[in-house]
């Protein structure tokens, strides 16, 4: 195991960091080393808003869902998927163009999600620990217009970023045979794997706990699909221009 | 520059391959360090198939729009967003589930390509090359007909991955100063940013192809934006079972 391959493999979110600030130089490598991702077409459709002030900070912390590591943190980013540089130069060219397409919310997504996963590793190899908060979008509305974002792009997530104050254990993950298949997607096995997988998660939990958080991954999963999650996301990402035609 | 900052910084698509295979061994060590990826909740929303089958390689080759080194490279793994394994694992553990929203498409999207572009670093730390295959969502249909997919499981793209037998330049990006904002969006900049980038595209295609290629950003995103980019996109969304809601 190469040391890259060994440092994707220790990532666990972060949430406690110390007060030392991220150079801002550094921060700027990092989205450089995030633009290196592949983007469908050479699109690059994708910003990225580094929120400075505090009073945004703290209150997209509390849209969030309090999160207060959002604040507290060196650095908090905020990945969005954006269709309206790559449109707006295609238009300045001369082109009648077309938005509003669902494909083009999947490449923007896709985009960003790409390019910050790049600027995750590129954090971690530099020693920094993160979190992404998908937190965002219980409130895009208000979290866009903190961020003035213009049509045609939305929030996708944020990541907290920061040097950390803390060390938790790396989460398990599903074992690979329930992830990778061969040829074909066959869920024949899953019951077994699941069971086996709850059960790491149930050791993993009580350990942790002293044995308090006495549950599994598949009970864990419930309250998750048993709301309708996000509810406002489809005529959210309307009104930013994603009409999904 | 820390070594796997450069790794990242030196991404480029690679579509010519070598015969030799990468060993399985190594194949499932590169999916592991992409299920080290950050998902949200926990959830796993991807599967990975593996499609071995030389037919079937074939066959999407032509699908994507005859690419073939999907048919050469050593191996191609299709990701899907998958939110058939966890919410099914809800069900059995009693929960009434909601599938179909949005968000839910989303989560899963973005899952798995933080997953994706975790195997991508895995591969090139090895000394892989690898180039993502969106053109699966040019017959996204058939190729679900092919890899079996149930519903609730769909192909978001490809992946090429094998030894490189080429080693061309890595592709220019727009300045960060056109991505990282601070505070809030703006695109007062743009016009100037994307022209001089419009400027660095220009020099390095006719650089490429001795000034046969003389073309720039904005001019080659134009045909992508005046048609409608994949408009079966949502309709097949929709029969997979994200309804988007």
């Amino acid at each position: 195991m190469n040391p890259t391959i060994e440092l994707l493999k220790s990532h666990r979110s972060i949430r406690k960091f110390t007060g030392e600030k991220i150079p801002h130089e550094l921060l700027r490598e990092l989205i450089r080393a995030g633009q290196s991702a592949a983007t469908s077409n050479h699109v690059q459709a994708y910003s990225v808003i580094h929120v400075v002030n505090p009073d945004n900070r703290q209150k997209i912390a509390e849209l969030a869902g309090g999160q207060n590591y959002i604040a507290d943190c060196s650095d908090f980013l905020v990945f969005c998927a954006d269709m309206k540089r790559s449109t707006a130069a295609a238009d300045r060219a001369g082109a009648e163009v077309i938005r509003g397409m669902t494909e083009q919310l999947l490449v923007a997504t896709i985009d960003a999600s790409l390019m910050a996963q790049n600027v995750a590793v590129a954090a971690e190899s530099e020693g920094l620990g993160l979190c992404y908060i998908g937190g965002i979008r219980n409130n895009p509305a208000q979290i866009s217009e903190i961020l003035r974002l213009p049509e045609h792009v939305y929030p996708v997530f944020g990541m907290c970023l920061g040097y950390p104050d803390q060390n938790p254990e790396v989460k398990p993950r599903l074992p690979v045979e329930a992830v990778l298949r061969e040829d074909f997607y066959t869920d024949e096995m899953d019951d077994e794997l699941v069971a086996g997988f709850d059960q790491t998660m149930n050791d993993y939990y009580r350990e942790r706990t002293g044995g308090n958080k006495d549950t599994t991954w598949s009970e864990q999963l419930k309250p998750l699909f048993t709301s309708k999650l996000r509810p406002h996301m489809r005529d959210f990402l309307s009104k930013c221009g994603f009409e999904m035609k």
